[in-house]
């Protein structure tokens, strides 16, 4: 089948998003044997209903800096995908035929997931020749059958290294505070269980809190207790996620809904602050990592960034070998030496699911050996950055 | 006269702090002519105060890495020296005879160069041998005196490249949000108008408000309305000290007061996001950039970590040459090529004041071309940073 590709990003950013464009841009140019052109959607699917698309050649002389940019260089979208019989499907099959599309690479998570699923069915509903296929992105890592997200490595490794610095700064003075550092993380602990590599260098958190396990605040406050007690400060990490003993999102009050109807939590990090000053004492600095750690693009992690531009390439070379319905993955063969190897997995049976940490990466609730084999490799190597006039170099449309 | 030296940190981290205390220790010990011990204090004048000092032999193995490794590696204080009555002086003078300290040097702010003052002047009146200087330190830029403090320029450079990362952060859907960054500076700007410098790559804030100008919320909601009714977007860099029209700071509700009596301010960006967000409608996210843009050490500026060195030799050398009661100040010669001197200025006139932005780099309230070439030496080079399986290698004490 001969036509043309179009490549889209969706959902939240990520720091190597445009290592996966720069991937698929990159593989499907060399393939003009399947591949007339290649398109790239404005703000994901939104620009395929409204008709605006870009010709990848229009960017091919800065392609070299998509790698090292942050965000979604070609502008993402949060769109939920209506029910087949919606008009919007009409508009993006039409743009889908005026520009010949045969071939849709769609960059994002969970719910971009659903998108492909819908477009896939849809498509052979009305009997249109289109071949989809996901890449993973997400720094939150809860795609399923997949070892691991690119973007999760590289959020990772900018959270390891700013706990670090957190810890340094939070205990410099003889009696200091109790330092909360939320992080993301809505159903799944991965970015804030990435903390605890910092304990490898005597500088990690004393306290860490995940959505895999309900907390007692009660129980919070006696551990800052004791902690504090003996060495007048302590260091939390906390996921954004939290729950108390009845389930409850411990953010949950200063919440609203996105356009997915997913509550928007935020502001846990003051709420378990003024708790457990209630309840001890002593006083506290939340500090909310915000959207700086998946955009940290100053500290990249080298084997984030090949993998995330192999996953592009594999997107590529998949769907013109016929693949379809699919999302790309990472199988871990070894830790040590560290190997993958890149394969798909039907994307139905990705979307709308998340992985949490398993159980097995726990011994009494604490991260084990099996979590840092899982994530060391994923940190590993210092992607190269270029500055000009102490500002770095970046990808602009 | 010799004797020995002591050194100590003092006030808030930076991320070259330890710089200077590498420039301070490595001079120090070449001079063993008028040096026979170099002792560090634990927590500053803490330190001192309870007899708690190190002896600089024992952290020579590591002394290489101090330079990037950001927060007071010595630990720090902020403890205002009270009257010259005070017992507490028996106790600093009893532990520099117990040493034979007769060079003093500290590191560190406004609050910090008073405890030289009156260290000096005590000395005097009991007729204790005695010289005290001063190095400057302070991520916010507000010594007089100086034309910058060591510090500035790496936050700088964090603040400029994150406010890039922000902008295409926040940039990527059709629709997105007012986006507020709250950045560090309770009196003086330099830091959120260093924001301004992302804009010479087109990727800055679109409205940046200082403690220099007092604003009016109405003017800014307007201001606002408009740039998000053109961009679906708008993205503000704000200090924690901004002021009312009145002159009131509007982070003011959730103030404290630290040690040494000053109103510790935060909370600003929700505060003004909700005021703007009444006035207009629209929906925004508060980014308080938090401690880690005074303590990000995987974006040093190099500039500012050669001078940091500079100026702790400088320190040790201006103290043997007979200095006394006096701060290492950076004086600027020329701006391209950017050249600079080092010298002393009296420490009584630096202690308690501070030094704002100055009218001169405003042209109609906007930041003008005198500002840029002021700043833009301060961030250039970026400093070499070492990694080791993911984690930047840092001194421990």
């Amino acid at each position: 089948m001969k036509g043309n590709l179009v490549y889209g990003q969706s959902g939240g950013p990520s720091s190597v998003i445009n290592a996966s464009a720069y991937g698929v841009i990159h593989e499907a140019l060399e393939r003009s044997d399947k591949i007339d052109k290649v398109y790239i959607m404005k703000h994901g699917i939104d620009g395929v209903i409204n008709d605006n698309l870009i010709d990848a050649e229009a960017i091919l002389h800065q392609i070299d800096l998509l790698p090292k940019t942050p965000a979604s260089a070609f502008g993402s979208v949060r769109y939920k995908m209506p029910k087949e019989d919606a008009e919007v499907y009409g508009k993006i099959f039409d743009t889908f035929e005026k520009y010949n599309i045969r071939y849709f690479v769609y960059n994002g998570g969970n719910d971009s997931m659903d998108t492909c699923v819908k477009l896939e069915k849809y498509a052979k509903k009305i009997d249109y020749k289109l071949r989809v296929i996901g890449v993973p992105k997400t720094v939150d890592n809860d795609l399923p059958h997949t070892d691991h997200t690119p973007g999760f490595g590289s959020a990772a490794k900018y959270i390891i290294n700013t706990i670090m610095q957190i810890k340094l700064d939070s205990t410099v003075y003889p009696k200091g505070k109790i330092t909360i550092v939320e992080i993301m993380g809505r159903h799944a602990g991965w970015l804030t269980a990435a903390s605890a590599v910092a304990s490898l260098n005597d500088l990690g958190p004393d306290l860490i809190y995940l959505p895999e396990h309900n907390v007692d605040v009660n129980d919070i406050a006696k551990d800052v207790q004791k902690i504090y007690s003996k060495q007048q400060n302590c260091l939390i990490a906390v996921s954004e996620g939290i729950k108390d003993k009845e389930g409850n999102f411990i953010g949950m009050s200063n919440s609203f809904k996105d356009a997915f109807g997913h509550n928007q939590l935020g502001g846990v990090g003051i709420k378990l602050g003024e708790m457990i000053q209630e309840k001890t004492g002593i006083s506290y600095r939340a500090i909310e990592l915000s959207s700086t750690q998946r955009s940290a693009s100053f500290i990249q992690s080298e084997t984030d960034v090949i993998e995330a531009i192999q996953v592009g390439k594999h997107a590529v070379k998949s769907i013109l070998e016929g693949e379809s319905g699919k999302m790309v993955v990472i199988n871990r063969v070894s830790d040590d030496p560290y190997k993958v190897e890149y394969g798909v997995h039907n994307v139905s049976d990705i979307a709308n699911e998340e992985k949490v940490i398993p159980e097995s990466m726990f011994t009494n609730g604490v991260l084990n050996q099996k979590f840092f084999n899982y994530i060391l490799p994923l940190i590993e190597g210092q992607a190269e950055t270029q500055y000009e006039k102490g500002m770095q170099k970046l990808f602009k449309l």
